[in-house]
């Protein structure tokens, strides 16, 4: 194989966006610590501050409700937290309620007790069932504390779109806190804390276009706060303690900034490219499923099932032939498990599917080739035609 | 001021390593999830397997008993926990034991309660109280669950360096786990975890001359393991979720495999640049104060009181004439207080002092330069000598 490869996964880990990169270089040339007092130190801190600017701005938010953590894992641990303060005042937060398609960093339920955490089901669509979610916090106690709601504004592996203002409705009726995994959803779909009605929202740096290292929790004010999940110093407001990670910090405001410019556009460009390869899917695989295909998504993402096609065999045979996809979600460590989404959607989750996603620099001849890949793919009989899957 | 600016302030962050830069870079430019199952994805795993080896090297460890974090702040959370497991099953830790002068990571206790973590006194040279630690943990309970110690290799304000081999002794013989923050002796100190006696120890890459954002928690074993902080995928063998820091963890690496090249002349180098820095401090004024001076210090560190120097206005002026050092420990964001430090010390901690630390490129000229801006700054009045003190 001399031909490029072509890297169709977008939603595992996004190219490192240019302007990203060289903003992450200037600050890994700095000398000093942020906290320090002394000019380095000073000039560290501006860049920080910029950033939060950048993140609060893609996310419509106040800068001064940025905490930066590590990555979005380490920020759903740090606000699924029984422990809340309200101002200084211990506050109980006593249940989370997750939908059952969310990422594993939800689904583990952060500081909760695993007694603690229901999953709330979603309809074959992939939708939040809404009146099982009313149902389950009208039984809720609130003299127990306060019920946590986490839903994903975008699923990462389907890309199926939640209806977050309604579930916030809900929420907001049962005095509940709303967490929102924004993670797949930003700089692909304009996203307002505000107008989704969500106490908070997480973000991953590498997910749009920054550097691997840097995620946010953003909150919509800074009274109603999860107790600090790596305590030490006084950093990030004493949110969360630790040197801050200046060059990835960097680009993740860049990135932000660059995401947030082209959201406008992003559905009729990377929309555009993704229905070209869902119609040419189609055309040579009449009995192709696409999963979540009839409701809302970004328009970056193409989850397909095929009969007899085992999503980790052919993800393998792409891979081989040059063409970097998924057959679910990246996230441990090369260890591919039945779809958790699949499954909460009643579908065959064993047998699994192909993740297709793209990106603001995805080209229409990189569509193409996945195309011809597949059809070359389909030719050697990697999944089973219509009639043959019975035999 | 046209001169360069010097930097002495190594212990808040040291400069970025010419090969460590390099590795960063070259990770930054991979593309690919390390979980990811593609050839990008397995080359992304290749590049953190390697510094796994490389890390493990620097405190003579299994590579397998590496799990990389976000940093040390992290890693001290992560491991200062009362749920640990042995195994599958659960094991109690019931009390946290700290020396007074630890950094504020482990003063913050990570996951135990304000009142399971008691402060152990060091003596007037900064060294734990070992009749003390005995006394505590011969009270301690063990049937309530196992006691934790956690003391430090190094200290970060004064270089001050605890003994912890006997420490080891006291804490086996009460059945305790010792964990063992290695920061700042790591590169400057032979560091071996065996020889140590320690359950556990962490480390920080921007001290050693890698990038902000890793730093790793090294263990002993693999059977008694703290329940993971920040949960999720099954990354870093389900003890550390989320998509790997690539082009930091890469960094490390490489700035430990350095650092390692260079421990054995650490003392011969860096150490005799710190010796002329202290003579000539010495000479220019007689009553100068070097904390710990007289027992074992890692070679880059020196901390001094003069009677009537402010430690934040003397820091503030040093800043002036383009010398960046430091008045303590950088850990709060720019705010400086009282340097609990020194408080443990049963020295004054509200005048304060001044943290001067070199480290492997510090220079002659740089020292010297110190020298001349110090002998400016004592003859403007900077301090009260001699005599004036008491005026």
């Amino acid at each position: 194989m001399t031909a490029e490869r072509i890297y169709l996964d977008w939603n595992a880990t996004a190219p490192l966006r240019a302007e990203a990169r060289r903003a992450t270089l200037d600050a890994l040339d700095m000398q000093g610590n942020p906290s320090s007092v002394h000019r380095e130190g000073r000039a560290a801190r501006g860049v920080i501050d910029r950033a939060r600017r950048q993140i609060a701005a893609l996310v419509d938010a106040d800068p001064a409700h940025v905490v930066f953590t590590s990555g979005a894992s380490e920020a759903a641990a740090h606000v699924l937290t029984p422990d809340f303060r309200m101002g200084k005042s211990p506050l109980a937060v006593s249940h989370l309620y997750v939908s059952a398609t969310e990422h594993p960093c939800v689904l583990a339920g952060g500081r909760f007790t695993p007694q603690a955490v229901t999953s709330v089901p979603v309809g074959a669509d992939g939708i939040l069932d809404l009146a099982a979610l009313d149902r389950f916090l009208a039984h809720h106690d609130v003299s127990q504390g306060l019920p946590m709601i986490a839903v994903q504004l975008a699923n990462n592996e389907t890309g199926i779109v939640q209806p977050i203002a309604k579930i916030a409705e809900i929420v907001k009726k049962a005095r509940g806190l709303l967490v929102v995994d924004a993670v797949q959803a930003a700089g692909r779909l304009p996203v307002s804390l505000h107008t989704l009605g969500a106490d908070f929202l997480f973000l991953s740096s590498h997910k749009i276009g920054g550097p691997k290292g840097a995620g946010a929790l953003v909150s919509a004010g800074e009274i109603m706060m999860p107790a600090p999940l790596v305590t030490g110093g006084g950093q990030e407001k004493g949110h969360r303690a630790g040197t801050e990670n200046l060059p990835a910090i960097a680009g993740f405001g860049t990135a932000a900034e660059a995401a947030l410019g082209e959201v406008e556009e992003y559905e009729a460009t990377v929309g555009a490219l993704r229905d070209v390869l869902e119609a040419g899917l189609r055309t040579m695989a009449s009995d192709i499923a696409i999963v979540g295909g009839q409701g809302p998504r970004v328009a970056n993402t193409t989850f397909f099932t095929l009969p007899g096609m085992k999503g980790e065999t052919a993800q393998i045979a792409f891979d081989l032939d040059g063409v970097c996809l998924s057959s679910g979600s990246a996230c441990s460590s090369g260890k591919v498990g039945p779809s958790h989404v699949l499954d909460a959607m009643g579908l065959d989750a064993e047998t699994g599917g192909l993740r297709v996603s793209l990106g603001p620099t995805t080209t229409m001849a990189d569509v193409e080739r996945f195309l011809a890949v597949f059809s070359r793919f389909a030719e050697r009989g990697g999944y089973a035609k219509r009639g043959e899957a019975a035999a």
